[in-house]
């Protein structure tokens, strides 16, 4: 991990060093972070927290959160530690497996969880050794393992956000069990009327409201791409170019 | 249950018997029966088929079918028979639960297998003993049961078809196993732009296509009801009303 590049997110609001190669982040972790419901000085754990992308765009729209992270890749949670400080926000992060968390973290709970998990399922693929590329796309650990860290590190009614790709839905909801409730299926698309392309999964522990599959978001307007123009619908550029929130029903 | 009435479905082109009270069959399993895409002369098992709303709304629509269903309450399976019997359908209907079916129906797989099973949680409700009604509504069976069911009576490559509440969707991919794949959600809204409340769930058997959340599809027209007149949208009231085909994407 040589080359880093410096991008800017939210209109510039946030400065990002990240690997010029390998995995950059994108749309997903803005749309996450802009979509969590967080009250100042609450607690906020992001799981796989790479450079930090969605826990530093939260802390920009949100004051005063106490904001964690843990990473399983050395390099990404130097990033995202350099990352928080040049742009004059306090994080704790973590560089650690998932399934082995040091003391110090799961000594703590949180009022909320997120995670963009590795969007490419390492099941499905080849069984070459990983690279660090291919843990920031693919990862080496199970949904299981990603809900159920979540899971114990909340604390009781602490809220977890997950943005995955949208053919992840059934590991993730068989990766749920009766400690989360209250979950909530937001699915993204493309443009109105496509099949679901991401999906931003909500859920509460110990929550009882019963399932809700929402209606989907699109991201574009119209039917189709327009050459030689950006054609995000305008509360989806507020979002990702002026740092607004992302307006999701109960 | 004494008493049964006579209902028109498919704008007359079925007439089904049914009782007058407890569980009576809707708009629900006539979207089912319609989604189906079955070809002539293949074999169709429904599981739970009440009075043989759906079964019966399929043979309507797709000629020289073999129909077969399964019914835990005899009442319902008598007027099962009763129905294809007296629409000129031919079927074999057993009473039996889903959890012992009789071995003249295990020797059996088939091309298609679908259900619209009981849509209120026992689980979640009070622990009276079952009536008729009970089961009809809410069922003594899991949805493991169901889906295991439906699972090993599919043939190779066979078409798993469901309806239910939207809210049972974490229930239905938990009760899905590696035996299934190429699994679609189809949600079904009232009205544009509302939490899903219905869904039809696509499986196949040996299936390897990724999952699909595909985009809603309206019942209705416009942003609320009007009231005196049925609002159906064209397309809806075409499967309703003149019995065609609800064409789903693949």
């Amino acid at each position: 991990m040589s080359t880093t590049t410096h991008d800017a997110f939210l209109g510039g609001q946030l400065t990002l060093e990240q690997p010029a190669k390998g995995y950059r982040a994108g749309v997903d972790p803005v749309l996450l972070a802009a979509s969590v419901q967080a009250d100042p000085g609450q607690s906020v754990l992001e799981l796989g927290c790479g450079v930090g992308a969605a826990m530093l765009c939260l802390a920009r729209r949100i004051p005063q959160l106490s904001l964690y992270g843990v990473e399983i890749q050395p390099e990404y949670a130097d990033l995202c530690r350099k990352n928080a400080a040049a742009n004059g926000i306090n994080a704790t992060v973590w560089s650690a497996d998932l399934r082995a968390l040091p003391n110090e973290l799961t000594a703590l709970t949180f009022d909320h969880v997120i995670a963009n998990p590795p969007y490419f399922d390492r099941a499905s693929g080849n069984a070459s050794p990983l690279t660090d590329r291919d843990i920031a796309f693919a990862g080496a650990t199970s949904m299981t393992d990603w809900i159920d860290t979540a899971t114990r590190r909340l604390k009781p009614k602490g809220r977890l956000s997950l943005i995955h790709k949208a053919d992840r839905l059934p590991d993730i909801l068989r990766a749920m069990d009766s400690r989360l409730g209250s979950v909530a299926v937001y699915p993204i698309t493309g443009r109105t009327g496509r099949t679901a392309d991401r999906i931003i999964v909500r859920a509460r522990k110990g929550g009882r409201t019963p399932f809700k599959l929402h209606a989907p978001i699109p991201l574009h307007d119209g039917p189709q791409h327009v050459a030689d123009r950006e054609d995000y619908r305008a509360e989806i550029a507020d979002i990702l170019r002026r740092g607004l929130e992302f307006k999701l029903p109960d």
